[in-house]
């Protein structure tokens, strides 16, 4: 994405005071705009298990609106095309067979025109469906499609980075925005905040996913949050003090990946000329010493937290931190598709945007969560065992997708989010 | 065992009273005495990667007071096999090598008579020390070793039930106890808590592992527990309402599990004639319907609850239950090797032994938890990631080694334990 | 592809008279036509561990020539990128690394266009270096860069068929043929062989790979071989006869595949209806009974020889039948891209074209066999191991790329080539 | 063994003259002799998928008495115990189910002591058999009994080689004869062959195998042989010139093999202080450069032969060439339990014994083949595929088992055998 298209990005972000309906069309916009800078056979092809091919993503979020919005709720809709249920479910197991998950890349057929068609005609039936007038229950089912297709938008990105980086020509998916200063950044501080018991989760005004809540109270120790990110060339340390051949710095899990995978340092990292390169959405570009360090393991993020002295926040030292800030940050709008330097001055920075932030907790259901009734519940709680929770949102986050109280969750070993730490201690 | 070993089992069971020297000598005679029923042949074969030789447990309970507690403090001790630490370590980093832990089973040699010598040697030795007078940190060291000890002596009983369990003559470690009772168990009944700001862990009296602290308060709020564990026929109706072909109700990587591995029942059971056999210490036999179900993973622990519409206690909520209840059950020392039936009246029923019972709370550090310095630190503090508690204890565990606050883990797959659970629900 | 595309490859098929310079021009433009029903899409897809994506067909082919001959010929020769050595190598050592195997479907660059740049870029050059006039060795290294490519368009279309076997819309790559009989096949018969001291392998006159030398006598026994190949309607009866569970008419390697991948009819065959349905280059059709049976491995050949009675043929029997018969058949030239039933009359039919059949000769290197110097010698020598002979050419092999010395070679258990089967015996 | 230990086994190895119930006691009591230096611990533990315990192999080769003698044979036979052909089958699937290939180390139960109580019983019956006068079949079924049983001992020590190979503390199984000569061994020298159209295989005249008829005539051209094998001496230059680096050296799947297993020496070299050392029957000992390589698998052998610009010889000329040599040698009889140096002197040595000779041969049915009737059908046919032919026996086959036209076969890729080369070359 060139900086002109950053600013196309931007104009399609919504703003708080835009109906669903036009937040619905700028977030279908939007993804048929982070395509584009992508031929078909860039599109057709899984880079890894754990990714999805870019017109898979357009498909399937697709085939969700149809699914949960158009089939229940708009009367003589026609489906484009039977077929595609099995081609595009993802794991709704209520739902019924799929392509399993590791073969969405032998999908050649239906080909890229043939999903753009198939984009265009869902967009015109949901189109028809909102001129009509909007069940409560259907309001919320195209929020949770808009919800849901935003996090397909990150893992677009996320997983034609990971493709573009195994590629031999290591391509870039967009220009480097040339405005970026690149002053020093200034050392870790601490901030530091007060214990209790204190309300977290979502409090019900405005969407959330199920995850979020019930709201409830958690009793909370006093703590001090670091005021930024762990950056790049603190990790250097950490990698030059022999931080990935130290097992007692490690995880038992973690040093047995460390090893089995043969992890010397985060993704995407390259070494060169004595120094890192890594490769980025801009392509294969010198490493930033003072960007957030990113790509990074809860593993990796746990052993650096201990060689540092320190240790993970949890998710609701975190939610607390985050307090009454401004939803302000580098997301997606922001146009860098990379980590960003810290700002100086006061306070917390980079609490949104940037890099997702590991936490030290479990991802768990909250007290007294149930999930939704339905194939949409299978949404969130079915993965309620061996993740962890990530707060804050990343680069690659589209606006309006994060929260205070979201929770974003992933396996301890993965690491081709845009993934990084903030460290915590004890008062 | 056979009823008579039983009872010698019991006779070196320690009281309170007993002095450090004496719960050692106990508990050194126990290893020994479990493993009198079995043939050098039996003791020396790794029955799978998770589970390690008879032999083995015999020699690296030994290594751990030769390593931990005689080499530092026992002057002039002579090392029995300098070779040994490389057979025997099971996986201190801090140490060294280490035969690899899927490899344990090659180890014809040091032969079971020269492990015994071993034993003999280091007993001695240990015997020395403690009649020269233990200083405090090395009394801290024999206490430990004394509780790694029964672990093993638990994983002893488990690993060659497995092992027995892999074998077409299905042999018995022990006969049955005759004098168990076979009336009918009452239908569960619920047990009301209310909740609050409680204090959780151990509080610094007596042995406790580290990861039982620090002692902390925790916002628990009211809820119920089952009086007593799930049983076999209870396991029945999940199994008759096609609860392993039900996709939702369970975890998706539970799911996962469930189909690679084909499971559709608990661990060691076998259909036979339209019932159910079960493979136990005491042989293949006919399954009881009311004793609590055994050897599900926490998956199968998870799906059921969400069948039967209710969940799994958190850690805290069963601590706080077990609040002031005595130390009794049928652990090891009761001499059966197999989860009773619950008896009958009211309150909390199986709270201590018979099979440990699976927690909805992931195994994490509590708040300020700091791992023991040096290599004992390496006990419990790295595999803090991935696992689920586990509370009160089983028929395998040895008298005096199960306490309110202890806190056993297990990947969520695992089975092999004697492993359970109690149902909950909010208040 | 349409009638009247097969019609087209007709047109740029060979005729012996026809000079190096047009068989080549011929040959690249083949490449071109084959690929051309494919959507770039389609092409950068890799099916299987075992198949390429059309792409990189296209392009290793291209590399091929640029490598082998123009940069050592070609004086002033200007790679078109260097950086393609390394993408499009496919497994000369002596050249260099490569992208790995299992990988060559993550390039999604360099993109199709530039591929086919790059052929122009390449088309131009040696049409350059035929203008100058070759040198001897430059022929042929250019006559082993046809062939090359012949082999690549065989291989190009089963790997398609692979990947369209694969997506849930079963695409066809061609129209089916409408001027197909459909009359009854009549009963296989034999025809007899007398043995002696014979000459087998190629005699010098006109190309050979060097695994087809050195020409060698042979002591062949009298044989029998099939008028015919096996049909599907004969290995039906195999199937209704238990043969995919009858351990004993199997190789144990080859009773341990069937098991281990669940194999119950040959690859690309679906139950449905009671009959079986076929998918095929064609699209997704009803299994034509009188048709050779295709795609089976040289276990299951040789389970249904053994069922049968029979046995498979050697190699050399295989040769000295095809004795002086014209090199006459379906081959990829008669465009109907499907094995067809045997025309009726006396003789062996289906000698060449239809399906490659299976010998029971291992691949080994004939005596005195020396592979060529350099690079080039890579080609065959190296995979002389755990394979199997097969002969004649298939429904997919270009015209003018078969001969009665050739020998093809796949292991045991592969079968998403055109792989059949003639019945032999002992006279 | 001890040099002792040697002496019995020679007592026991029979002469021609002995009556096949002489023969067969000889060779059960060899089995016992072969197991005595070894713990009921050694006996049970398997080593690897491709190794069996001891105890499995002393309880399998009485099964195979006891199935296919004494239950068709002896009236009134009662099993030992019906239960052990479940244990004890090995791949006979039209016998019926058995315990897995790689779980054969699970069977602690039925322990050693019953084994051989099985072994008494088994023999007892034997004994009353032949006391009673063997039909013919049953003649030749003990034959085939004996035959089979020497397999199994060579087996047996190559899989306790291996078992010691993998223990910690390498344990020697016997101690090293001392009366061995360490003179120098002379530079290898040629014998020339003459071909011819010449008969090979088994006449017909006593004992053999199926698989070594019919005796057929070959054609086979003017070669010469390699005096005596390949010495360690000539691999060690083989590895300093970068054998194991050069992939041109080797086949394809050679060479993804050493990569994917690390293999830089034989099975049981370790480089220690600039040297190597070699794990063998007697022990961790230095490598003797004088003595034939051993434990190279068919891949390394050919490599080998490439990088000394020979090849390996078909198992048609090495049995042309053993023609009429004396059956002599370093097998199991002479009680050095590894291979020796050659003697001085004129014309082939080391064609018996010593090490098994990889020849170039796919171990393929001859002309004619055809498998014997029932269950002992299963016994040499199946495995006719991807395996290679090794002639002349080792120092652990037993007096009496190996001959002129015996066939042996292996995986290319398997070394655990007293495995060896010896090179050939055309006239």
């Amino acid at each position: 994405m060139s900086a002109r298209d950053a600013i196309l990005v931007e104009d399609i972000q919504h703003s708080p005071a835009q109906s669903l309906h036009d937040r619905l069309s700028a977030s279908r916009r939007l993804s048929t705009e982070l395509a584009r800078p992508l031929s078909d056979e860039d599109q057709v092809v899984q880079a890894n298990d754990d990714a999805s091919p870019t017109k898979w993503h357009l498909a399937h979020t697709t085939w969700f609106f149809e699914a949960f919005v158009l089939k229940p709720f708009l009367e003589g809709y026609r489906l484009f095309d039977e077929r595609f249920e099995y081609c595009f479910n993802s794991y709704y197991e209520s739902v019924g067979a799929r392509q399993p998950r590791g073969k969405r890349g032998l999908l050649t057929r239906p080909r890229a025109d043939e999903v753009r068609a198939y984009r265009e005609h869902v967009d015109a039936a949901l189109e028809r469906l909102c001129e009509r007038g909007l069940e409560p229950w259907a309001a919320e089912l195209i929020e949770l499609g808009i919800n849901h297709e935003q996090q397909h938008q990150e893992l677009l990105l996320t997983d034609v980075l990971s493709l573009f980086a195994s590629e031999p020509l290591k391509p870039a998916y967009a220009r480097a925005n040339p405005g970026v200063a690149v002053a020093e950044v200034a050392p870790m501080d601490w901030v530091s905040f007060d214990g209790g018991i204190l309300p977290v989760g979502h409090a019900g005004d405005g969407f959330a996913y199920d995850n979020e809540g019930p709201r409830h109270d958690q009793l909370v120790r006093p703590f001090k949050l670091a005021n930024r990110c762990a950056t790049n060339s603190e990790w250097l340390a950490f990698i030059q003090d022999g931080g990935y051949s130290t097992p007692k710095l490690w995880l038992a899990d973690g040093w047995a990946t460390v090893t089995a995978q043969g992890w010397t340092a985060p993704l995407y990292w390259e070494e060169a000329d004595g120094g890192f390169m890594q490769m980025s959405l801009q392509g294969f570009r010198p490493l930033d010493p003072a960007a957030p360090v990113s790509h990074v393991s809860y593993y990796e993020a746990d052993a650096f937290a201990r060689f540092a002295g320190y240790r993970l926040p949890s998710e609701f030292e975190w939610e607390v931190a985050a307090g009454g800030l401004p939803l302000k940050g580098h997301t997606l709008g922001a146009g860098h598709l990379r980590p960003l330097r810290a700002d100086a001055g006061a306070g917390l920075k980079q609490i949104y945007g940037d890099v997702w932030e590991w936490t030290g907790s479990a991802y768990l259901p909250y007290p007294g969560f149930k999930a939704a009734p339905g194939a949409v519940g299978e949404y969130n709680g079915k993965f309620m065992c061996n993740q962890f929770v990530l707060r804050g949102g990343s680069c690659a986050t589209p606006e309006g997708h994060i929260r205070k109280t979201y929770r974003n969750f992933f396996y301890p070993y993965q690491r081709w989010q845009f993934m990084g730490l903030r460290l915590a201690s004890d008062a």
